[in-house]
């Protein structure tokens, strides 16, 4: 049924989903392989190599693809320079350039989650249908794998992009994954969530879970995909375009989240639902309800989808940007 | 006491520590101005403000203004080139161009202790005779609050030292922030030290001891040292010498702190000593005894006095890096 819906052109979604995943996943297990201390270095990997959709990886690879195409498109035309980005050794290949950050931003989503489980925050004993990483490990060392992978993946990030983009690129996608993931960011997001769990319907407006999930969530899907596009050194219009659409991204895979807590089967989602009703979270189903949830969903994916055309930043054969955003509305679990 | 022990020459010591701690700590408060969310950025400020040596703030800025001193001297000499770490604005300040480092290490070390102090970890209720930070905002904040600054660290280190250095030169110092805080580094250093706690005398060694402290305390303290070299463009030769200072630093350091905690007092120290014994820590003092660690620290301050007038990083007037040594041996708390 996804398939059909995203059944535009011949691109095939499920086989392009499952090679990407199959490609982060690969490189990730690279960049864990066991060190001293080995526990603290099987807390991580065990965390980050536990499976997941990989969203935000695909994003960044996309939009670094998108932008690679645009620029080698143009640069057919004539101009040169716009063809910067491009590698020192001569490889073109964007994949290989973005992949590294499209792993420090897995990194830091699982931390996230490592860090969100703990007996101090949600208290979550399973994780994608396994026990959480405190209950395999104990709480001192997913606090500590928690801290490990956030500077790990700051570390990936700048020693395997080095080689392939210019310093000052990359020291501006540097500062951006630590503005994204700091207290003015995901951090600050979850802080937010914290404070208002708990609240009545009527404690809380669309601005609240706005700005709450703007940071929690939003901020490194935004990152995500403008991070792809800057490593490619991509112009100033296709970098808001990308800005633009990470929101929308966000927001979209944010209220699927929401609904799902809802109306999905805890089978599908390997989780139990209503899990945000108990707890009172300041979800977009408490706020405007579920039809109200599914009409803002409606408009992101109208607006998204029109961004994605005005901005030609997607693929006409394989319309990789379009296909993830109706993934993100669309999936089931 | 201290005082006359490094009064070598007219060089006054305790007004060089005043004054260096208020310039880092006014900084530090700058980068700490309350923000949404409130709690978040209260907590934070709480803990990177609440006192301290600044000792590791200290060694960025007096490596920066020793390689400085050099370049500058050398410059005198000739050879255009060499004073190519000066601002680009002309401006040639090395304290100003190393304080948001110095400042970032500041945050870095500050998330350690909340982190350590949680109910998980060394479960402290008091630091520098404060409640600690979960005591005051709970563990919840206090555990985000550390990821928080972890990369606060990061950003403001890019942020505000992006136009005074060069791209590569910047890059290469928040990778190594980034090894020398994670899983290699700090970190991994602190995952050991919770490993070996509650051994017996005989279940571990000074190799043991010495790979704990590399990585717990050791890291920083090096980084600290080379971060102020390298952001000042010091050659292999400056950087290379800092980086041995720091290992002596280091060791020095933390074989004081294992004394102090059997040597000192309740009253000065601002804690109750005894708590490696009763805990079964992996210290200097319980490998090899008090004498064993004295004369290692000994050792440690001839050693990294020779270094230091050997490599000619100390300036001849204000020892100051001498000094931090003798200071870290010779502190009462």
């Amino acid at each position: 049924m996804l398939e059909a819906q995203i059944h535009a052109t011949n691109f095939d979604f499920e086989s392009y989903l499952k090679e990407r995943r199959k490609l982060v996943e690969d490189r990730l297990a690279d960049y864990l392989v066991e060190q001293e201390p080995a526990r603290l270095w099987q807390s991580m990997a065990y965390s980050v190599l536990s499976g997941g959709k990989r969203l935000r990886a695909m994003l960044t690879l996309a939009a670094a693809e998108a932008v690679h195409t645009s620029i080698v498109s143009n640069a057919r035309g004539a101009t040169m320079g716009a063809t910067a980005a491009l590698n020192e050794d001569g490889s073109e290949d964007p994949l290989q350039i973005a992949l590294p950050c499209a792993c420090a931003i897995e990194m830091v989503h699982a931390m996230s989650l490592v860090h969100d489980d703990l007996p101090c925050l949600d208290n979550d004993d399973l994780r994608r249908g396994k026990p959480t990483n405190h209950k395999v490990y104990g709480e001192a060392i997913a606090l500590l794998a928690g801290d490990g992978l956030l500077m790990l993946a700051n570390e990936i990030l700048i020693e395997h992009t080095s080689k392939s983009v210019a310093p000052a690129n990359l020291l501006a996608v540097a500062l951006e994954l630590s503005k994204a993931t700091g207290p003015s960011g995901m951090v600050g997001g979850q802080v937010k969530d914290m404070e208002f769990t708990g609240a009545e319907e009527d404690g809380f407006d669309i601005a609240t879970v706005e700005s709450i999930h703007a940071g929690k969530t939003g901020a490194l899907i935004r990152f995500a995909l403008w991070s792809g596009g800057k490593l490619m050194n991509g112009n100033a219009e296709q970098l808001a375009s990308l800005h633009r659409f990470g929101e929308i991204l966000g927001l979209a895979f944010q209220i699927t989240d929401d609904l799902l807590d809802v109306t999905g089967d805890a089978q599908t989602l390997g989780k139990t639902p209503g899990k945000d009703e108990a707890t009172k979270k300041a979800t977009w189903v408490r706020a405007i309800g579920i039809e109200g949830a599914k009409n803002k969903l409606s408009e992101m994916e109208a607006e998204g989808s029109a961004l994605l055309e005005r901005s030609m930043l997607d693929n006409k054969d394989a319309p990789v940007l379009k296909a993830l955003l109706k993934y993100a509305i669309h999936r089931k679990k």
